[in-house]
């Protein structure tokens, strides 16, 4: 079926920040990927201001523009509102998107506290609408093929998972407080580990205990960018956890928002009885594969990872961080229009914060309890 | 300045294949990434037959579409025509677009043979209008910042060169004849080895001289896709080159479609006399540099590699081959609008045309003749 | 000063097996490697019975043999014993060495417990002999270098650790019971993790917190090769734990005896604020240093990295696992004549088997208690 | 048989610099790690002045010395002249040695000139006598293994080579004329392009013909070290060569002793119809392997590539330059008493030069002239 005789799905955006932009790009560029079943049209763009919201329209492409986030929900001709802004609107803005029926797309972490993000999961389970969660790295065709060699028994019985998510930006102690550094939904764990948690339990489900040790490095920061001011840090900058999974397998995380020299290294290495994996987003469209004698194979992403054929023709040619986001909306747009759940929904996003109240938990004692999820 | 009050820029696209829609693509993808001068909006599709071409439309997202290209390029609306036809049709198609004044996005090879290319950049030149070949790899921030730290001496004097593209798409005897390998106009040294030669140009300039050694690996292929009857290959699976280049540097080059286990394998190593760099396409994100005591640094492409910060707002997310094409796409309309030549316009691809049949005529000498460019 | 005039240092071997051989060339070879202030001249070696030791001692080069370690260590030729026994006769052997005013060079681990190793240690530091455990991977140049980097402020404040020695040797259910699962002595967090606590101590520093997880993979195995009998394995096959140096540093490290496709990762992380450094024994040639902008340098291995320039004249040329051994020796003869101790003295290996041990005790409890060390 | 009472291979080294110093801790080291036919043991050292060979003797181990070289090789206890004198004297001291019977173990390059190389090869082998020349780098278990994938078809028809040897010690032009420079004899080619090309013939055979393009980078050069006085230099600094072996495949070869960051590039690339092998001395216990779908296998060196079981008992386990010397030594050992001819004798050495010449022949013609071999 043709482009233009789809029927329209109408977007709402909230928020023009880079995350914003980086949907309303996926928006746009999806159709000419996917032949997908309704075609994505943008409709309306909220943001603080009405100021910065008709700077963000007429930037990103959207006809029309609001200051009242409220106004975009109620939009009739808005079937997804995809929510962009910061941590602390969360909640509000889905409940209300929920209690219209309309289909909601949010950026980690889904709310600020697990708590908050139980909430929101009962009332978008209550009214029956579908929600995705921007997990963007779970969409690398090379991580599900990671996945697929592991439930098809590839490597046999899983034995051992050892996994990380270690970049660099808050390396100087002149980076300042944020959102980042809040107390309440704040911390490398929150804001790197929720990658790889979500990662760990794609690739072997859930997560039943953890210890956990973390490190504040930078005790304090400045109030805002270049302020003198500086303000005590409350959440940690490193985070080293034990993990048992439901299944049994043991292993371990590490987040770190602070680790000096690295930029992207969410990583794993997944070991069986019969193979292992390793894989790291740093070589992003590479997966490496031991699967008996000879030594891990240096895979390439190509056609036979799905959805790699809809960007590229052939192996070789490499998907870019963009292209996730388009995926996942791809994705977004199938699940809107057949009705269900997609990974990783609003549900997958709690259990997810539940991990890292676990090991913030964990880690505040310092006998270093060990914490049922 | 906002997206939807920049002046229109028509396109017009021949060609709705692979290529084709890695342009339409494009263009779409474009104005959310880069502020531009002009943007850009699909006006009408040409394809073979009107069956062909109405579906490229629909998919594609153009309103209108014809079976006849020159209706294309006679459109009024149309400003910029972007060819992706078979090679053999680049030359009436092009010489029709400059006849019309329009701007001329050409796939590479520009044509089949270096006098026809020749004829196609004197008529654009002659008519003063904008020219554009797709030699997408050279449009790589990480490749850009190569020939910014030659250029700014930063690896010193320029002692050496050693390319390569390495693919393993022609490995099996049995992928039928097709263009690629037309005497005229096909060979490994013409599909891959232009890729190589224009990056050997782009970083160290022009090529004075060289000798070549030529291999068809499968001296016969079927006529078409499962055919039982096989014609002989006239082109080569291989070639090995030596160079010169006209500052006097030497080194070597191999273009290689037959290159079992390799991908993309767009290599080179450039050597001077205080540093040294290497890359590969294979891992398109990073570059190798070495600038004094310590060892090869394995540079991740960020936002200081320009226009990476158009896509991604910190190091450690990648781009992927799409993009490559996007920034090619807004070099071209940034020229378009300003004027001028961009690099690589028609001319630049005359000489890469020029370098090969001097590769061809070299290798088919078995006393293997010192060619003279 | 020349080898034939230096002043001889007798050797008296205990085992000839793999790891007796290994010592055995290393004597042979240091002389001709490393100046050293004495000549090591083979007397003696032992072995379980007469027919062993007397084929070993033709194999290896010794002139005398004996079934009888006791007159091995009483033979008035011998200046160094060195045990390469079973682990359950290393404390009786070197008490008896000791007591006889020997220099023990003694193979990892030192004892069974680290209650049997205290004995041993404080025997040895209350008669003054030195003292030697064969932590082979120390003395690799690269190793050294990191250390070095670290000491001298180049990475800056160090802010984290990540460790790892996994290897794939028992991966097969059907590898059978040895001493190394043995309940006193076994494991893969004595076996493997023993090398890796021992690299990060030498880094480091002393560990003072750990909390651990530990699963027995295969929870039965045959009782000896090739018997279809299988009894319960009571050792772990992988440990994760959680650090914390003296310094405040926190980490994390695993070990792993059945990490399929893994042969030889003993690998780190350490992490400062100005730098950061990564090292795997799988390229024991190579140490990725970050220490500052511009990625990770590969630095390879060469003459400015003692005590490289002794086994090769030039950069590029390699160090095997041999020569680690040679390294350790030369160390050995030049405490053996300077007197006092040298890294990885008794008290050292004393030191690494209170983590072990408390590493055991935390994975042990279901309640995962933090242990002090 | 145990090393005692094996015969004994009397040993006499004329050179007692890096390259004699390496020689001899072979010989010292051989016989604990290799069960060989007869145990090399050291009679006498020749050097240029009485002073030298004295401290070369002392050092290395060697009871008697000489100042001249006649009277080593006429030695009766010396059954094997090891000579690792300057590339000028190899024939004279080899055409002596032959000519007292011994067997002959010589440093490379053969000689200076492919004549003179010649020379020395009739006489051997009208003498009979044994013959061995110090390619160390054909040593490797890896390159072994990569021999023998080709030999046993595993990779298919060879179908492309590429080659290089790339270091750096020549990059500053204040290393001052040398041997090295010698236009008789010297170049990059000679001494390192005589290491790929013995790999490639080593690999996949003769070679029948080549173009050559050379440069001189540094046009003159110090005439000692720390000399204001400079000399013109001859020789070439770089060389790329295109080649065909005898069995039709073509491919291409670099040397350069002036690749800035380079310390051990001696690297090739063998493709063939059904698979392809990647190997660099940069990462000596390493092969790469495609033999299939999946990617590029990176095999570790281990027990299954002899000899690596001779050195280290387990995979993962890595095996040095110097090891590579003692497995040459082996090699000559067993030859010695088993007689008849090794890989590689003196008429490899001479079909090595006999390719250097052809490649310095067409490279001195500025028409770059094929030339057959």
């Amino acid at each position: 079926m043709a482009m233009k005789f789809k029927p329209k799905i109408g977007i709402g955006l909230i928020g023009s920040g880079f995350m914003g932009r980086c949907h309303a790009n996926a928006f746009t560029a999806v159709s000419g990927l996917f032949d997908l079943p309704g075609l994505p049209v943008k409709i309306i763009l909220a943001d603080a201001t009405g100021e910065i919201a008709q700077k963000g329209a007429r930037t990103l492409g959207f006809p029309r523009f609001t200051s009242d986030w409220r106004v975009l929900i109620d939009d009739p001709a808005v079937d997804i509102v995809a929510i962009t802004a910061p941590n602390i609107y969360h909640e509000p803005m889905a409940l209300a998107a929920i209690a219209a029926g309309k289909t909601v797309y949010c950026e980690k972490p889904l709310s600020i506290t697990a708590a908050s993000a139980l909430k929101m999961t009962q009332a978008a389970e209550a009214a029956g609408v579908v929600t995705m969660v921007g997990f963007n790295f779970l969409r690398n065709p090379m991580v599900r093929m990671a996945r697929e060699l592991i439930v098809a028994n590839d490597i046999g019985k899983i034995t051992g998972f050892r996994g990380r998510h270690a970049e660099n930006y808050m390396c100087s102690p002149n980076v300042p407080h944020s959102f980042r550094t809040d107390p309440q939904g704040g911390g490398a764990i929150t804001d790197l580990g929720s990658h790889i948690i979500s990662m760990a339990r794609y690739l072997l489900g859930p997560i039943s205990r953890t210890n956990a040790i973390s490190e504040t490095i930078h005790r304090t920061r400045p109030v805002h960018l270049g302020s003198v001011d500086r303000a005590p840090v409350l959440v940690d900058d490193m985070t080293h956890a034990l993990l048992e999974f439901e299944s049994g397998v043991k292993g371990s995380i590490e987040a770190n928002w602070s680790a000096t020299g690295r930029t992207m290294d969410l990583s794993f290495e997944v070991t069986g009885t019969k193979g292992a994996i390793q894989f790291s987003q740093e070589r992003m469209n590479e997966l490496l594969v031991y699967s008996g004698l000879g030594g891990f194979r240096r895979i390439e992403a190509g056609p036979s990872h799905p959805p790699y054929g809809n960007f590229c023709p052939a192996v070789g040619h490499h998907l870019g961080f963009n292209d996730l986001k388009i995926i996942e909306v791809a994705q977004l747009i199938e699940t809107h229009v057949a009705g269900g759940t997609c990974f990783s929904d609003f549900r997958e996003a709690y259990e997810v914060q539940k991990v890292i109240e676990a090991m913030q938990l964990s880690a505040s004692d310092r006998e270093g309890a060990l914490i049922a999820i």
